[in-house]
């Protein structure tokens, strides 16, 4: 039996009324703070007990060996695991001797809060020693979006009872002992010890210390200072070892009276500053921290949020649950990019240690589009990581014979890391993604810089890549042959629809943006010919198409294939990849997550209505949903064709992937890419919004279950916001110049302040999809009469 | 630089004149004496210095954990590793004090020599020690064919230019350590003190020891045994520790006086028996061994092998190097297949510890058709092997969620140990291999006990697994997807013609022999049923073809990838897989090996000659021969379609793999599928030969370097050959029952004694097919105008 933890349904915060160890790690993760540089699982400040501690920083990772029991060319070697770092969370309590430890003793109530719009996690204890003094603990913690380096503690701790001898022991811990990980390969191997001391000073309040991790050689400092709010004396000593860095306040409470104080916390790391550079750069992020204040940081941390809800705010009339979850996504997906600056997103952000903490197509995919209309610098600094490890993608591509940049399919400082290269270097569709959301970013913000001096080299190799990895057939067509799609139930296929649709974009964009920038492509070695050659490529470019069955494939072959047995598959069978093998998965029609589907919605304007619904309907009963990356395509695809309440229950599924732990793996770290999804389905499924170059389309229409959605992004540069109802949509540009959409196919042209509201045609009458025995989705809401 | 032993071209022993360091591991591997149940390389009884010391028992492996950077479901944990066992070979000689070493002092003459006829090793050295006492040594050594755990050495040694005082140690050495091994994928992995001790005993000129595998746990024993022939007195004691069993001998000779004595080995192992069994195992055989004698032995051997020769030799005229090469190679399979009795023969006999000491199908497909016509119990002992194994083959396939046996990639024991499942557990087509070993056995044989007990087993569970792997299209057709043919170049294809038309057959010949032996059917829970089942599926199996190509194709889809860019591959890029990924390999026209052209072979009643001609000039233009396994096919359908020089050519390089190292890796054990491929070009090739169920047909032609091939077999229990001249063929029945054949399609009735020569007609002229640039075999003879 799985327990799963239980929150209370709040438009505004997460709040957990209790503390249930069965599913303490879970909790660590959906309780996170993060700020897309440093991230702070929610462990307790005591250490003990824990599902997984964890800090980390985003880019700090250790090497280790990749091993095969058969070698190839090719295989990447050396793999990259990201690090739990110095934990700075630490602060142990001891009452009359007593540590606090919710194992022992009586705890009366334990409540923890995480705030969308603050910013900060609150937890609040009433715990009585085994020794009979009962003690009030609250804390506050804050990880920084305004100052990245910054995590603060608020600590108060108050005897209820009588009074109380109280120690305090707040500390930096480097190489905390890991829980050993499980079998399953999608949790990260363990890695003890990885931390060589290099250095470590304790000075009053103020602790630093420095390592370097064993063989990446990347230099990691962090340090702490505290501020002592309450009572005015006490007693404080500080001491600090290779792995451990410890302040003790000793003070004598009263009955009602409370030690009261911040905890400080900055963290950095370089791969090439010195040891003295990096402590500098610690100690110069503390003491700036220490000048702005615990209360300004509050504030600050507060304004950056209503600037981002502002922008971003997504509204929920009707299911309360999913209100909560979306503001949950969109906080985590913020958490995870905002403050990464030229480094990846990785797949659970800096929420936990799964997948090694790589970043994969996902990022591009699913969490740029968020970003790109939410927090447009964010999705442009992830790009930035991209290009910042071109030279590395261009030394891959020459590896493998091919020219142009081979992005790896996981990792995190831009080398391959997949050691299973069916699903990791022959899924080469991610250069294809990463073209993709250069173009979301750059029709949406015409950002001429990042066009230049980023979008372009980004579309230019990875152009080259499509023309060396394609090649003319003999009827002139453009193919790519043995190739993998996002389907990880299909390997190694040739001219896999998505891959070949997305690689023809990337071609026509490079082309384009080259034209639009000829001497930044001039630099680059691009000609007119070259221009030409990939025009002309995507032009030819195949699409497999089945003519009998009247739907596209998904590669070419596909539908000869065996479908899979489902009726003989049972529940426990699933996730199909830990009970059955490739080699069988990959032969049959089975298929783990959108893949053709994700085409239809990314390149709409090439299948027809009727294609795209018998194409929907004949996927939609392959698909088994045993990725997180499937459910959000699947809503947008069903909210399109009308299929508005199995759209209801995709968005359920995504949305509470991690408040529910549907996938039974959150302990490991959040899926970011699914909470992304669940602002996917309500604006691109609900809200029905389509990119093109010259205007956004909207289609919105609602399933039954929603009396109204309201969404705000920032498109062009204008705050707008979409407000849907079952019967109308209304547009409002909330400030900017006069911008023009499509509601429906007609356009509109929006004037800021002056709302624009039009009727929603009901959706058409389609025969609805099934899906495989046993995977259909949840049912969100029975559906009802619309009451309008 | 890479140096190639050189030896003198005789026609029924390989001789080396001298001894090159360089290439002393080539040469231990060519000068290996084996039986099928234990292998001596061709190491220096001194020890040192060596390439590659190996002493191999047929069966006898450890186990090591197969490592994977991403694990998968299905995948083998465990791998299976050949190990070198106690060394018997060992006789240390000093000669006053000074330790007999090539390396030191001033060698004279070394000549080696392996004799075909007697089947033993001579070895003949005169030497100066440094301190300046020249000797000359003798040695014979065999590996008993009649005494299958026996091996024995005849040692003599003389002092030429005075007195000496010489010192024989002889050994018994476990655990020796071996170099370590390179980084190309077919070397084994290094085993290092892989056998604990479990007992030692000296006694008198007699020692034995047990040792036991430290993971796998087999037992295994060895024991010594001397017999001194001259001089009548010496000083002898013995020793044995846990590693290390010696016997000293002493004497003083004076010049022109030899020592000369014969030391006996015997080697036994056992998973199941204890110490005490194991023990009294060797014992027994060496006391054995004792009894015949020395001078028996040779005897018995050299009668063994005149037997063999008898029903397997070849003759041929005009190119004396291949006469050579064909007798070393029917020697070296008959020792690797000789005495296995129900083990693998692996794919590098007992020569080396390549590929691990793993048998793959090339047993089935290479070396069986050789046994099976020259010594028949031989292929029904190695099919016994796979029958032996059958419950971990229908394990595994249940394990794969599959019906019947999947015999596994490569393995010792019978589980699969491959790393790597697109060239492992996707390459079905052993099963159907396995079947075709079967069948051919059957078909000269009519062996009744071996088809009910063995055959219909084997049979039966191999059709019942390609009946569940293959699926019915929507036109009806029997499609096998996602498996892996052949070629190794290609991988995880959809209808793979050679796997679909030899899992047809396999499916026909269950269905054939489970109908005539319907007991014993029915105990294996075969209905009628279910054998219709089979008969249906075979005939509605799925052949591709390209209707615009006219040619067939190996996979579905094969003739749309873009062809290997030939011209821009150096010949350093040779073997391709060690210097491109398999991605590129896989989705590319590049061919490792015969594949479509293997199927035209054994299925030839399968194609037109027109279509055969076709296909195989489309094949050849992509075919790089990176394998060992396909020389000898091309030879084989060049010979069938007329290219008879061409054919001959492949011979040479066939014949020669070894002899002239062409692969570069002798050193790590023979190539004993291609040796048995040389002497397939020659009888299938050259020789015509096709089975059928009811006669064997033979269409003989000659390529213009060869005046004349005479090839012995056993045919339906009859001793026949065919004598093949420029111009006609002679078939003769040497003894027993009339047996009817055919000659070019024209039936011919042959009786004991009584010769029938028939005319060759000249072959059909056909355009010339082309190689891969720089991909041409060796041309063997320049074409030269006949003279008849």
């Amino acid at each position: 039996m799985i327990n799963h933890p239980e929150f209370t349904v709040d438009p505004w915060c997460l709040h957990a009324k209790n503390l249930d160890l069965d599913v303490l790690a879970q909790t660590e993760s959906v309780f996170t703070l993060a700020n897309g540089h440093v991230g702070w699982r929610g462990n307790l400040e005591e250490g003990e007990p824990h599902g997984l501690p964890g800090t980390y920083l985003n880019g700090v990772y250790e090497l280790r060996p990749l091993p095969y029991a058969e070698a190839g060319y090719g295989y990447p070697e050396s793999g990259q695991t990201i690090i739990n770092v110095t934990n700075g969370k630490m602060i142990r309590l001891l009452v009359d001797d007593e540590p606090f430890d919710i194992r022992y003793g009586r705890m009366h109530s334990h409540e923890r809060t995480l705030d969308f719009r603050d910013g900060v996690l609150h937890r609040s204890v009433e715990w009585t020693s085994p020794t009979g003094r009962t003690v009030r603990i609250k804390t506050t913690r804050l990880v920084s979006f305004t100052q990245r380096s910054i995590a603060a503690t608020y600590y108060e701790v108050e005897p209820v009872d009588g009074p109380a001898r109280v120690v305090v022991q707040s500390e930096l811990v480097t190489n905390e002992q890991l829980p050993r990980p499980v079998g399953d390969p999608r949790v990260a191997v363990a890695m003890d010890n990885v931390l060589v001391a290099e250095r470590h000073e304790a000075l009053g309040a103020r602790v630093d210390t420095v390592h370097r991790t064993r063989r990446s050689g990347i230099r990691v400092g962090a340090a702490m200072d505290h501020e002592v709010l309450h009572p005015p004396t006490y007693q404080l000593s500080s001491e600090s070892t290779d792995n451990l860095g410890r302040v003790t306040l000793a003070v004598d409470l009263k009955k009602g009276q409370s030690l009261r104080f911040v905890k400080y916390v900055s963290h950095g790391w370089s791969a090439e500053r010195s040891l003295p550079g990096v402590r500098a750069q610690v100690g110069a992020a503390l003491t700036a921290a220490r000048q702005t204040g615990w209360e300004d940081l509050l504030t600050d941390q507060q304004r950056y949020l209503e600037t981002f809800w502002d922008r971003a705010d997504v509204e929920i009339d009707g299911d309360p649950e999913l209100q909560q979850a979306v503001r949950f996504a969109l906080f985590h997906v913020l958490q995870a990019g905002a403050r990464a600056e030229g480094r990846a997103i990785p797949a659970k952000g800096l929420t936990g240690t799964g997948y090694d903490g790589h970043a994969f197509w996902d990022t591009e995919m699913f969490v740029l589009p968020v970003l790109t209309y939410t927090q447009p610098d964010a999705a442009a600094n992830a790009l930035l990581w991209r290009y910042n490890t071109l030279t590395r993608a261009t030394t891959r591509a020459q590896q493998l014979g091919l020219a142009g940049a081979a992005f790896p399919w996981r990792s995190i400082n831009g080398s391959e890391c997949s050691g299973y290269w069916p699903a990791g270097t022959a899924a080469f569709h991610v250069n294809a993604d990463v073209a993709d959301a250069v173009v979301r970013y750059l029709r949406n913000t015409r950002d001429v810089d990042f066009s230049q001096f980023v979008g372009l080299p980004l579309l230019v190799e990875t152009a080259r890549l499509w023309r060396s990895l394609g090649h003319y057939g003999p009827g002139g067509e453009f193919r790519i042959a043995g190739v993998t799609g996002p389907d990880e139930y299909s390997a190694v296929a040739d001219d896999n629809l998505y891959t070949n649709l997305m690689a023809q974009q990337n071609l026509q964009f490079a082309a384009e943006v080259a034209g639009a920038h000829p001497d930044r492509a001039k630099q680059m070695g691009v000609s007119g010919e070259e221009m030409a050659d990939w025009t002309a490529a995507a032009l030819a470019m195949y699409v497999p198409f089945d003519e009998k069955l009247r739907i596209h494939l998904q590669a070419e072959s596909f539908s000869q294939h065996q479908v899979w047995d489902f009726a003989s598959t049972r529940p426990i069978d699933y996730p199909l990849m830990l009970h059955f093998p490739y080699f069988d998965l990959y032969r049959k029609q089975v298929i783990k997550q959108a893949d053709l589907v994700l085409a239809m919605q990314l390149r709409g304007e090439m299948f027809t209505d009727d294609e795209k619904s018998r194409n929907f309907n004949y996927y939609e009963r392959l698909t088994v949903r045993d990725s997180s990356l499937s459910a959000c395509t699947q809503g947008v695809m069903a909210a399109e064709l009308g299929h508005l309440d199995l759209a209801y229950d995709y968005l359920g599924e995504a949305s509470l992937m991690d408040l529910k732990d549907l996938e039974h793996n959150t302990r490991d770290g959040l899926h970011i890419a699914s909470l992304a999804g669940s602002w996917i389905t309500l604006v691109y499924g609900f809200g029905g919004m389509r990119e093109a170059t010259a205007v956004q389309h909207f289609s919105p229409r609602l399933p039954s279950g929603m009396h109204r959605l309201k969404f705000h992004i920032v498109l062009r540069h204008r705050r707008m916001s979409v407000e849907v109802t079952p019967d109308s949509a209304t547009y409002l540009v909330v400030e900017g110049e006069p911008l023009e959409i499509t509601h429906f196919g007609t356009s509109l042209t929006l004037t800021a302040g002056q709302p624009v509201t039009r009727a929603v045609a009901p959706p058409p009458e389609r025969e609805p999809p099934q899906q495989p025995v046993g995977r259909e989705p949840m049912r969100r809401h029975e559906p009802r009469p619309r009451t309008s």
